[in-house]
């Protein structure tokens, strides 16, 4: 009889580990350093040691452990398998096949956002929903597509890469992606700072972040507080985050929106505003979707994984 | 032994018929007046007449019948059901059930633009590819998303409406569906005489366009020989239709685009400009797709609706 499985969410600086109930109950959760030295040889061994050391603390035997999942940065392909990761410098490495020989369990993974998001799938907030677009604003904009209750992953593993549909012409600085233009340039945390930052170079208009240091939770902060210069900046960031996905719904006709993320902290007045801009461009038939907020903030990753082996 | 299998497509006009073996060979094919009046109450019952006189004709038995699979405008439920079909007159009407009655066969049925998609991917242009856009370029622009060789439906049925994301913010006429700037005021057969009329109106530039019928068969024909103002209006077509595709890429990294409807008979041509602006927008990792052409015209609806019940 399984009783427990483990969710792994492997970042570059630390390894989230979740020990759950089959049922979804997060009974424990904590972290070890993600050890990149070497190509990262020691990041799987690590995990294992990591769950061996808390079925024996537990007194647990792996008969009763259904298995592991985890999600790990960039594209995975659906045997668990990560081509190129340039973060861990991973090469074509089998994580399912070797993590299972380590732990002698069953493991599954996936690219970590599809994982968040098949968590706040699973136990968060996009429970309620079988057709939903997950997205994490934060340093960038990742996204996961649910149809069907199944994350997709497209033909190479780049299904949900909303961040990068082009939505300003006159732009003149690139993306990371090397396009000009791209949703990621106003709706990732670093967007937010690198829209606010011009324009406080190029006008003199008072604001309260000339006084304290440009982040995107500053900036939310002083747009709540009215500053003008602020909310220019959020306007923008909705603007071009609903046109975004105005267009992803002529596409995919989802139920919900879930948007997580360190930016989504900022709470309903980002749903508001990315909402306003979103009606205004969207098909008619697809004026009335939810947008909610996701739940599990960074446990969402565990959840997701924990759910790969269920 | 399950032989054969009826493909049935309702036009507002005629409703195709096809008779095919369950491998897929088209054995025959026939249209029969599409009968509006009083709610289209004769349709069902003529298509099963058809079907039953087919049958004896041919001395086959229903028990070599696999089933009937039909395409309809407009949206249908996984059930088969139609809520609402202001061109049939139809309303809550299932479809499916009642032609089931009628034929004693199984019957299932869907979208068609959706059939005409499943269609090109059992026996045409998309037969390669599990995760494709099918797109038809007519009247209006209409497409079908295949994911995992599955034809998505969305939340209400209206996954694939990319005729409708937002390509030009200048634009002062409205969209048939209300908005404004959609996709489909430049890249439908509609579309491409509405820009041609136009920019015709708007200067005294020699076409040849100004001597003859003004059609997107003629607008394409005039640019294929060289036609500077035509040349104008199929750029417009190419960027806007080439940038919502990229837009589409992003969310779903599909292999390849199956380009279908009236207007694709301008051939190679059309995929080239298309192309030429898809790749200036579209994500870097997603430049690479395919863009091929339709395959099986206007019988596109039969096959898609045979394979249904196969």
């Amino acid at each position: 009889m399984k009783k427990y499985v483990f969710g792994v969410d492997v970042g570059g600086t630390t390894i989230k580990m979740g020990f759950f109930t089959v049922e979804g109950e997060l009974l424990e959760k904590w972290e070890i350093p993600t050890r990149r030295e070497n190509n990262s040889e020691n990041v799987l061994p690590d995990i294992a040691a990591a769950i061996d050391g808390k079925l024996a603390e537990k007194g647990i035997s792996k008969e009763e452990v259904s298995g592991v999942g985890f999600g790990v940065p960039g594209p995975v392909t659906k045997e668990g398998i990560i081509k190129m990761n340039a973060n861990l410098g991973w090469r074509d490495k089998h994580a399912a096949k070797e993590l299972g020989e380590l732990t002698g369990l069953p493991c599954m993974g996936g690219n970590d956002v599809r994982t968040a998001g098949l968590g706040e799938m699973w136990k968060g907030g996009a429970a309620e929903y079988k057709n939903a677009v997950f997205l994490t604003l934060g340093t960038g904009v990742g996204s996961a597509i649910i149809i069907e209750g199944n994350v997709i992953l497209g033909a190479m593993g780049a299904a949900g890469e909303i961040g990068h549909i082009k939505v300003d012409m006159e732009e003149t600085e690139a993306c990371g992606c090397g396009g000009i233009g791209c949703a990621e340039q106003y709706a990732s945390a670093t967007g937010i700072v690198r829209m606010a930052k011009k324009k406080l170079a190029e006008s003199e208009k008072a604001s309260v972040l000339r006084e304290e240091e440009v982040t995107a939770k500053a900036v939310f902060d002083a747009y709540k507080a009215g500053d003008e210069l602020a909310t220019e900046v959020v306007e923008k960031f909705g603007h071009y985050l609903g046109y975004s996905l105005a267009a992803t719904a002529a596409v995919l006709d989802p139920e919900a929106f879930i948007i997580g993320g360190g930016v989504s902290k900022a709470g309903d007045i980002l749903l508001d505003v990315v909402q306003k801009y979103y009606k205004q461009y969207v098909w008619p038939g697809c004026r009335d979707k939810k947008f909610v907020l996701a739940k599990l903030g960074n446990d969402a990753g565990i959840y997701g994984a924990a759910s790969y082996v269920l």
